[in-house]
């Protein structure tokens, strides 16, 4: 058995599933289960943390795969498995409804529990997949033979990712997958040695289980799949998630504290704080506010992602320096945030025109520039110079002009700001719906940080 | 006979000096070489335009060289020479005083005329010689053996260059001495086929009319002086002024008008002129003043060039993007000169720290900065950053800090700052002594700019 430290026992008394939960759960779980055999159709299977036994306390979602022949075409498992799905969950509630991820499936609210019924093809091995959602059931398979031993150390390290904030493979969080923690712990034996190994961690480390990889991978973490060698377990991990998780990982085996394994309580800024910071920093806020693509977060965000550094980079281009940027999706609508050095700039701008020794396009720059601008073309280095009247003096008419729409911004985010887009200056870019991301937004410190903070 | 066109014919007929002025010039130098031999200690020789014949109408400068044997040390040289210079310019007037370039000299006032007396050493051959000045008359005798025929192109070459403000080879000009000119039409046989060659020319062009360059020069044009073959002629032409002079001969070929003869007259920015100006642009104008160093401007304006360079490294560096910078030497006060993008910046700025692979620099970087600063610690592309409090949110206040006396100033501005200096924004770094170099610091177009506009 491995050795606990009493903070690490009083977390697990926390993070454990009780017995009653359990039993709440499997027991939605079996109901189901019963369902399915009972359509005659398909076996059902769950998947997911729960039948792992790896959820921490409280995640209370149930995902149950209907398993379909491989032989069936993909619009008639979509078909079929829907209607299965629908006529399964409409057995025990009346609350539930169709999600989509990279395919339809079926989310029902049952006795308090989260339920995902999700059709899928029962292949015979992980490499026959023909969507992302096939592969699961033998994640589950993979991870129930091995994990026994070890299921306190993945609590704890689940625990202590979302603690650190960088739990959740998403694309807002960039960060640990459940089914890579599992990995992780199962790999280096424990929680504390992952952390050890961790600790010492750089981009391009490779944890490859079964030592089968088929590929180069090029992210900054690699988990190879032990049930996909082309497949990198740790894809969505950014470098900075990767990099806190380091740091979570040296602060806690320096100063293991309760804090490591707290989640901060949401924060909010109000107008008025907002109106001080500003007021104490003499930056120069400015947002871009448009209504939210109509689409799930795992296509937009990343568009997001995109137009925020090209609404960056165009700033930049236009002498305006960009000190932080980020973006935030609410159901409503969606910000892009910067905050400047500068919002003003002078009326002229320098352009550097071509070496004279190219006689031809020196002599067109003269020509074009000699006439037209205030300051006639002068000599430096070797080349040309005008000076040429600023396009564009203050951040604020640069993101309200129609450079903003051709920026590349992304298909639906082009689609919604051409719908028509808001830029906010200074505290008015404060909103209700956006204080909690604006909050963050300002207190960007590391995990480590924040922990050492609480 | 060249071929002449009107045009040229017309300069020519205006900066050809007349049969009067060579009598009076002539006469002059005359009557001092009488002196000189007189005195029974050695023999003088003009040098210069003068002896070559290549002068251009109104400069009214005799150069005498008084040549004393190679056996003399270079002290007894200094005693001797000055001594017999004095005695000479003592004997035509009482308006003569030291002067000092290499070596000191005397300059006097005679009948209108400016002589300059100057003690060297008469050596066998121009490679023996102790110091430059040793070498003019080498220069004189070499130009005057070869010259005849090209008198005409010479003038107007000099006459060319002067209007197009590339005419001397002193440290603040970069430009085109008269034997620089000199060599150059006997190079190519002409002022026009001068000009159709340097129309293409480019860095590091070489011109070697005896073939006998001894080593590799680096400037941007390279004239190997035929009576030294180690020496490049057109040592001191800038970058700038090679191509400014590529530019005039562009388009003198395309257009030749007799504005390209035309001296630009001089102009001045007056207050009221300034304020408007800027109040246009829109741009942060900041002046550094102080007691001018008590030295030669071969000494003196190579150090403020530095120190411009230096100052607007030291904006930079704190985040103030110059625009434009430059310098001015008047005899009791000099000036560096900024014109800013950026006046004010914020409160804070970001403070880049060590990547996390680095364990021990991470950590103590974090450990630095986690309690000091109002932001802790963030991590972005793998690295620790933080926001700092910024030292100088006001270019002024950055300016009136000791960091300016610690930028590589040279040494005797280094000195002169030292005294104290003043800082000006806005108008109000306009001054009475300052308003011809404030004019030419906003108007600097290029010579064939300036010229088309005439």
């Amino acid at each position: 058995m491995v050795k606990r430290t009493p903070l690490e026992e009083t977390v697990l008394s926390r993070i454990r599933p009780t017995g009653e939960e359990r039993e709440h759960i499997y027991g939605v779980a079996r109901q189901l289960l019963d369902a399915i055999s009972a359509s005659g159709q398909v076996q059902g299977m769950v998947v997911g943390s729960i039948a792992r036994n790896t959820w921490v306390s409280g995640e209370h979602d149930i995902d149950i795969f209907l398993l379909f022949s491989p032989t069936l075409s993909r619009e008639m498992l979509e078909k079929q498995g829907m209607t299965l799905a629908r006529q399964i969950a409409a057995q025990f509630t009346d609350r539930f409804f169709e999600k989509y991820a990279e395919h339809p499936y079926i989310y029902a609210s049952i006795d308090g529990v989260g339920v995902d019924l999700v059709p899928c093809y029962a292949v015979e091995t992980a490499i026959k997949i023909q969507s992302a959602v096939d592969r699961t059931p033998f994640h589950t398979r993979y991870i129930t033979d091995k994990i026994n031993g070890l299921i306190d150390d993945v609590l704890l390290l689940k625990q202590f990712a979302k603690a650190g904030g960088i739990y959740g493979s998403d694309q807002m969080t960039e960060g640990f997958s459940g089914y890579l923690c599992e990995l992780l712990v199962l790999h280096y034996g424990g929680f504390i040695p992952l952390l050890e190994a961790a600790a010492v961690w750089r981009p391009g480390t490779v944890i490859d289980i079964e030592h089968h990889a088929e590929k180069t991978f090029k992210e900054p973490l690699i988990v190879v799949d032990p049930v996909d060698p082309r497949r990198n377990v740790a894809a969505a991990v950014s470098l900075d998630r990767m990099v806190e998780f380091i740091e979570l990982a040296r602060g806690y085996l320096d100063d293991p504290k309760e804090t490591f394994f707290a989640v901060p309580p949401h924060q909010a800024i109000t107008r008025r704080a907002l109106a001080k910071l500003l007021n104490e920093r003499r930056t120069h806020l400015f947002a871009i506010t448009f209504a939210t693509p109509p689409y799930i977060p795992e296509i937009v965000v990343p568009q997001l992602k995109r137009s925020t550094l090209a609404v960056s980079e165009l700033l930049e281009r236009n002498g305006f320096s960009v000190h932080h940027a980020s973006f935030d999706m609410q159901p409503e609508r969606s910000m892009l945030l910067f905050e400047l050095l500068i919002a003003e700039l002078p009326a002229i701008r320098q352009h550097i025109g071509p070496p004279l020794w190219n006689r031809v396009n020196a002599g067109k720059f003269f020509e074009k520039y000699a006439t037209t601008q205030p300051l006639a073309p002068y000599i430096e280095n070797g080349q040309y110079e005008v000076e040429v009247m600023r396009e564009y003096a203050h951040a604020k008419t640069l993101l309200e002009s129609p450079h903003l729409v051709n920026t590349s911004l992304g298909r639906h985010v082009k689609q919604a700001i051409g719908q028509g887009w808001t830029v906010d200056e200074g505290v008015t870019c404060w909103r209700e719906e956006f204080a909690a991301f604006i909050a963050d937004f300002f207190d960007r410190c590391s995990p480590l940080a924040r922990i050492r903070r609480i």
